[in-house]
Formats: C-alpha cells, structure tokens, sequence
C-alpha cells in the first residue's frame, strides 16, 4: 500500500524526509568491469568492440557490418505504419518548434574603457546518443535526444543501439531517420560508449555522449566523463500530481500510474486538500491495476514508493513541492499558472486537468530527459545548451588595456603572480597609441 | 627543456597528440577518507565538523564561531588599502556587468494547435562556495563565483573558506563582501563540503557547491554530487598563444609563464610561423625566469608541459587549436577576429597583441573558471546559467489535447506503455467544451 500522510499529523515532516530520501535505486557495482571493458576498446578498437558485441548480445560483426547501412534506415523507415509514422513526424516537429527558441544569443560589444567583450555559443563538433535494446526501446526517447542536437547544430549525431542476436527495434531506427541521426551502429553496452568516446579504425570519437542505459552503460558513461562531456545520469521516474476534489479520481490515478509502469523504482505521490479525494484515487488505482498491461511493475512501485498526501489547503503545498522537487509536476487545479508562478524546483509542469503528463513524453515538444531524484533543486532537462558551448571574447586596443591594465597588476601583486602582472606591465610600458 | 615541433615533420600528429594527452595531474587516492568524513558529518553535524576542524586546522570552534561575524567581514574590507579596494571594485564591477548580459530569457506562448508551452529559468535557492585557504586563496576567484550566483539571482550564497591556525586572508573576506556573500564559515576541507551538502545545525543545506580546492575538496565534490550539482573539476591551467613575428618575444614569453607560474603540472604552448620568433620566446622565457618570483614552478611546468610549435601559416594553426581546445587562447595576430572565427574549441579567446590572458583573470570581465584538459570541446567557462535551472511548462484546453492527443496514444501504444495511453485517452473521451 502507498503512505498516507496528513500534513497537520504529528511526525509529518519525518515521513516526508524519508519518503524523499528513500533510495529506490539499487546499485550493482559493475565498475571493474566497465573499466576493463574501456580499456581493451581504448587499446584494440574494433577487435575488442567486435568481441564484446559477439560475447554480450550474440551478435557476429566486422567493421563493415557494425554500421547499419542508410538503406536499412530508409526500408525501417518506409515500413512504418502511416498512422505511427505520423504520429512520429508531428513529435518531431513540434519538439523541433519548442527547442528551436532555446538556442542561446551571444553577445558582442565594446565597453566605456575600449574593451571588447564577447561570448559565442557554438555547437559541439560531434555528438553520441546510446539507444537501449530490447523492451527498453523507446522511438520516443531516439527523438528526444536528437532533435536537440540537431537544433544546437551538431554536425555529427553517432547512434549505438545494441541488436541483441541481431535483433533491431525498427521504430527505433525510423525514428532516427525523422530526427536526423547520422551514423548508427549496431553495438551496445560499455563498449559502444568507449567506442564513442576513444573512437576506434571505423568509429570516430565524438565530443559529448547522452542517452539512457542499463548499470554498465551509466557506469562506462561516468568512467568516459573527461574524455569527452555527458549528460545526467538518469534515476527512476517521479510525478507529483496536484490535485483538487474537482477532478476525476479516475485520470488522476492514471497519471500516478503512468510513472508507476516505468519501473518498480519509479516514484508517484499526490498532494490534495481533500481526505476524500485521495480515498477515491486510491480505490481509481486498484480499478486500473485490473486491467493495464504492466500491472506487475505498477503495482510494486505503487506499493513501495507511492504517497498519498493530505494537507489542509492547497497553498500547503508549495514547500512540500520544492522540497520534492519533483521531475513531473502536474497541477490539477483551477489556477495552475497563479500556482507554477509559486513553485521553484520541478523538472517539468503540466498545467490544469487537460495536461496529463504522458502527453509530454510524447508530442508536447518539451523535453522528456528531466532531472530525477530531487536534482530538479539545481539541473535542468536536456536542451539545445546540453549540445553547445561558450567561448568568451575579450579584446584590448592598447588605451583600454591603459585604462583597467593597473587594476590587473595590482591584484597579480597581492597574489603573488609575477608572471601574470609583467604580462600587463610590459604592453603598458609602451608609448600610448602604438599597436 | 619544452618540446619544439615543426608542423611538416614525420611525427608531428603523434608528437602533438602526447602533447596534449599528456596527463599532467597527479590524482592522489583519497576516496577512503573522504567518504568517512562525508558520512560522520552527515551523522553528527557540527560536533563532526569542528573536530575535524580542530584535527585538520588546529582551530578550536564553537557552533557559535563557525560563522564569521559581519563585523569582522566589514572590518578586513575597511582595512584593506584604498588602491587595492579600487582594483577590487573595478574587477566586480565588469565581472557584473558582463555575466548580467548572461541571464537566459524564458519564453511562453500558444501554438497553433492551442497548446500553451514555456520554458522559464529560475535561480537555484541556495549556492555554496568553497574557498581555498593559505597560498592559493585569491581574492580574484572569489568574485569570479560569487558575483554569476548573485546576477543569477541566487538569495543565500554561503562561502567556506578554512583558517589554519586561525589565519584567514582579509583580502578573501573583502573580496566576499565587494561581491556579496551571505554567510561565511571558517572551515574548510571535505568536512565543509559535507556541511554545505548535507546542513548541519548550524548551517543549512544548500543546492549546488562550486569552487576550487585540493584533492581532498575535488574527491567530496565528486561524491556529494547528486546530493548538490556541482560545477566541474578543474585540471591544471593552461595557455595555447597563437603568435606571428611582428610581437615582441618578451611579451609573448610572460604570457606563456603567466600559466606556467600556476602549477607545475600548467601547460603552455606557442603556436607560431617563424622558428625564429620561437627560439626567440624560447630565450625570452629563460629571461623572465632569472627575475620571477615563482620562477621554480614556472621553470618545472615549462621544461615538463611547454611546447614551440612551428607551422607553415598562421592558417594551419586552426585544426590543431581545436584539437588542443584550450582553456585560454590568445591570437596575437594582425586580424584576431577572422582567426577566433575559424576556431571553434576554446574556453576564452584574447584577442590581438594589447591582450594579455592575465588580464581576464582579473578585470577583463569574463569568468576565469574556464574549462579544462580538452573538455572545451564539450563545456564552457563559469557563468550564470550554472546558477539557475530551467522549468519546462505544458497546457493543454480540451480542444488541444484532441488534436494532439492522438499522436500520443499511438506512440504510448507502440511502447507499450498502457498507463501512459490511458491517461491521455481518459481525457479525449468527454464531450468537448468541458473542462
């Protein structure tokens, strides 16, 4: 059964504390492996990712065959359901529109003292998406983690997607081809990641490697972190549902289940303002474990990790909220903009009774890839930015090194940098106007 | 003596490969004990801290003196030397006016299909800062974290900063205060980074930890991450310096040691197309070192970690910059701009023969906390965005969700995700018009 918890109760704020704090993450410790798994990519390439490929998924491959030829791309492509090809091609574009106004400016300009500041954004040169195999492979995620770079202006998107006994999720590779991926392999695990980030004979290295993964593939992701840039690294998945009396018990149990279906480690909680209320929502939750598919894995999560939470108004929420900070935050409520307007830490906000959070995994256009386990308090989801970065400009014409020149070298002197302060000395030392 | 390398030679490609694969840090393993104090400080609080205070310090503290008082910050400001405190102010003042031209604008609008989206930053609650004590404790890095978290927004900036043997800098308090620090505690070491993370009674959690600090600071970064962001760990400095022969070689060779006097383990590289301007640098250095201060480290730094590269052109520097990705980059060139265009890994870029990198550590305006070791490809320097984090918003009318809703049933299906589709086909199944 979920925890209930009165706000007003005594002991309320110690059950919050743990009801947050709970680790649903188990842990396998398969670091050692990784990193030998990494060091034979990094010193044999090819030979040691067509080993492993052929040890771990039962696949056979040669340089030739690890990547998976543009006709291959195009045929999954072309035997798509119209109906799912659709559906694929208007999230694209409207993530496409959304993230589109996240490219971030530069700017450029010259200050009272003559100096020339600037900063410029560009994108990496070459990015990598890991894409799960198996029952874990999500079209959806394919675009959510492409159309960002493709927008930043990443020249070079690698796909590895693992074919475990040469088995390929063909959504997968249709939805690579609608999001514009460049290159896909055929290969999984720690050793796709250590092919993408030391590169091998046939798979040049990238500079930055994003995408969800299995124990092995977020461990090879954080021993690569250096070599070349990641993403978060992604824990199970968390709703909060705001809701008043005023909704039907029957969606919002929906909601709290369409987290609950991810994983058994994933998180639901409902905050109301009415005892009643989160009565009914829990009978909705047992109606609708009747009947859904991935009753098994809901029901555990709902069990281990669900809430049900009762405070006296809805204004009570608000700390509860930041204190979650939840990565799905959906308010059901009557006024939900004069509520977001109060909230600081959530990954993502579904606003009123209309927006139940799995139309934004899909095709609202924001992101899906959102901070996890509270982390909302300080990151963001996956945005152009993730794809790009800043350069800072600065220029000095030799009066405007005159005019703040002195303040360099006084503080080079305090702290001891004698190098740095006879740099600025010495084009100080020159009659004014040469240069 | 620095390694010289003639772009035409056989070799070269491996030669600048070791080059700037070179690692140059010496990790020491501190893991063990870092994880210890993390965890006694998270179970004990402030007896933990000041004990390790008092072992590691030799400062007997109270929970009451944990905390510097105002006067004391007000008293270190009103003593420092008038001149000084100009060169502070100046420094603060362009530092804000720079990063204030950073600050991400969100958006908010109505698609054609009705849905409302937005995207909107917010600043992280609560910000700490670890400060260095002893030699490496610069007033300039003080300002250079402090000031992006206050143009961020952030309202409780903490700084830990440890006074050994009772002995603080005054410049870092006055530093604080010309930048606007809101709490500053006199501990120091993993056992700081714990209370910022974790709270203790005394001092309350915070969001994100940024800052420099030994090995035993970047182990507890490393490890209360998750817990807080982070911002990255910094590696040893270094300088790449684009220069044609119409520089003074003096100048060009303080700009190399202004890196090299950082650290043993700083790199500096002269890409230049005259071999005569680089055996002339070669000499200046040698110059420079029989006068610096700081001449033993920049010597050991320059003879381990220095390179003279000759290239045929200038244009043939541009593949090997980006190869490199330089945490700072300086084009003493005749057309800085058309070169800086063609680049695209850099931390920070000084453009023409009047602009020292030294003066972007001090009054340039741009942050000093640059990326890196490489990781330019992939990160940025410092900035305010590292201090905010950003809140997808999603609304759906009925109206909206019929249109779009569809879309989403269909991939929720393909996934086999029931939940998901449930809680979106829930919704479309009402007269239109309600809700």
């Amino acid at each position: 059964m979920p925890v209930e918890l009165f706000a007003g109760q005594a002991g309320f704020a110690e059950a919050l504390d743990a009801l947050i704090n709970d680790k649903r993450e188990t842990s396998e410790d398969v670091n050692t492996i990784v990193a030998d798994i990494l060091r034979d990519v990094r010193a044999r390439g090819d030979d040691a990712v067509i080993e492993y490929t052929c040890r771990f998924d039962k696949l056979d491959l040669t340089p030739q065959t690890m990547r998976i030829p543009a006709a291959d791309i195009q045929a999954a492509y072309e035997q798509t359901e119209t109906e799912l090809l659709e559906a694929l091609e208007l999230a694209a574009e409207r993530i496409r529109e959304y993230h589109g106004r996240q490219v971030p400016e530069g700017y450029d300009y010259t200050d009272d003292a003559g100096v020339r500041l600037g900063s410029r954004w560009r994108a990496v040169q070459a990015a990598g998406l890991y894409v799960p195999g198996g029952t874990a492979a999500y079209p959806s995620s394919v675009l959510m983690n492409v159309i960002p770079a493709k927008v930043a202006g990443v020249e070079r998107l690698v796909m590895c997607v693992p074919a475990p006994n040469g088995v390929l999720n063909p959504l997968v590779l249709a939805a690579a081809k609608v999001g514009g991926a460049d290159e896909i392999y055929r290969i999984g695990g720690a050793q796709a990641v250590a092919a993408m980030a030391y590169g091998t004979q046939t798979i040049a290295p990238v500079d930055k490697i994003v995408g969800p993964g299995n124990a092995f593939v977020a461990a090879a992701k954080r021993q690569v972190f250096g070599t070349v840039g990641i993403d978060s690294i992604a824990g199970p998945s968390e709703i909060l549902v705001v809701a008043d009396a005023d909704n039907d018990p029957a969606w919002i149990a929906a909601d709290l289940l369409s987290q609950a279906e991810h994983d058994t480690a994933s998180q639901s909680i409902l905050i109301t303002d009415s005892a009643d209320f989160a009565r009914a929502v829990g009978e909705a939750v047992e109606g609708h474990l009747q009947t859904l598919a991935r009753a098994e894995i809901a029901r555990q999560s709902w069990n281990d990790h669900g809430a049900l939470i009762v405070v006296d108004s809805i204004d009570d929420a608000v700390p509860l909220i930041d204190r979650v900070a939840p990565e799905h935050l959906e308010l059901a409520v009557a006024d939900p903009d004069a509520l977001a307007e109060r909230i600081t830490n959530a990954g993502a906000i579904f606003l009123g009774r209309y927006t139940p959070e799995a139309v934004g995994d899909y095709v609202g256009g924001p992101n899906h890839v959102l901070p996890t386990a509270r982390s909302a308090r300080f990151s963001s989801g996956l945005g152009v930015i993730d794809f790009m970065k800043r350069t800072s400009l600065l220029g000095c014409t030799p009066d405007a090194l005159a005019a703040i020149g002195p303040a360099a070298v006084k503080l080079a002197e305090v702290e001891g940098l004698g190098a740095h302060g006879l740099s600025v000395a010495l084009r100080m030392n020159v009659p004014r106007g040469q240069g």
